[in-house]
C-alpha cells in the first residue's frame, strides 16, 4: 500500500480504505505497515496501521525510552505480550503501554489481524476536551 | 456503554468490542460517545470514539487551544466539515486538523458512522520508531 495524503488549509487527509480491503492488499507481503507521521504531517503522534497474517509476530520485542503506546485492534484476533503477561486480542481491544514494558503482538492462527499503533510522548497532554476546545459559530456547508 | 479497563504491571487494556456492535449498542441514544483517557491512564492523548446516527452532527463546530486532532473512521460515511473545506468521509479516512481549524463531522443519510477521535499537544512528539524503541531479549510465551 502507498498512501499520499491531500494537504491544505491547515488540515491534511488519506483514505487507509475499508479494513477489509487492507487486508485483502496485503497477501502478497508477509507484513503490511503504513507510517502515518509523514504522510498526514502529524505532530503530536507518530500512527501507523499494520496487518499480520496468521501466526505470525512481531520480528522482535522491544521498549520505548519515553514514548507511551496505545494499540487498537481494527479486525481480527490474536494475543500480545507485556513483559511476562500475556492478554487475548480481538477486534475493538484498546491496549495502553508505559514505555518501559517489553512487548510483543502475534496473530492468531485464523485470520489476519490488521491493527492501529500510536505513539505519543509519556505526560505530553497538558490540557483536553472543555480544557482545551473552543466554540466557533461557523456556517455549516452541508445545510 | 460503560467501559471498564484492566490495570496492571504497566499496561492497561479494555475491550470495545466489535464495531459493528458498538453500532448495535447505540440506537437507544442519540450519540454514543466514549472517552478513554481516564479509562486506560493515557498521559499523551485523549482519545474518543462515537457513532452518530444518519444525518446527525456534532452539536456545534469547535476548534483547539493547543492540539492537533486526528480523525479515523472505523465504520460508515459522512462528511467532515474544516473551516469552509468540505471533504467526504468512508471508512478509513483519516484527516489531521491544526488546533485552530473550526471543525465538524456529519453522518452520511444511509447508516451510522463510527470515528476514532485523537488529541495531542501540537508540536510534543520528540522522537519515535527507531529515535524511541530499544529492542528487548523478551522469552516469548506463546512457543
Amino acid at each position: 500500500m502507498r498512501l499520499t495524503a491531500t494537504k491544505a488549509n491547515g488540515f491534511a487527509h488519506a483514505d487507509l480504505g475499508a479494513f477489509s480491503k487492507f487486508l485483502e492488499d496485503g497477501p502478497g507481503e508477509k507484513i503490511s505497515k503504513q507510517f502515518l507521521r509523514d504522510v498526514l504531517g502529524l505532530t503530536g503522534v507518530e500512527m501507523s496501521i499494520t496487518s499480520y497474517p496468521p501466526d505470525v509476530c512481531m520480528p522482535f520485542f522491544h521498549s520505548h525510552k519515553q514514548n507511551e503506546e496505545i494499540y487498537l485492534v481494527l479486525k481480527g484476533s490474536g494475543k500480545m505480550q507485556l513483559d511476562n503477561n500475556l492478554i487475548d486480542l480481538s477486534e475493538g481491544s484498546i491496549v495502553r503501554v508505559d514505555s518501559s514494558v517489553s512487548r510483543n503482538l502475534k496473530c492468531g492462527p485464523d485470520e489476519d489481524i490488521v491493527f492501529l499503533c500510536i505513539q505519543a510522548k509519556t505526560d505530553s497532554l497538558e490540557q483536553c476536551n472543555k480544557g482545551d476546545g473552543k466554540r466557533e459559530n461557523t456556517a455549516p456547508l452541508w445545510e
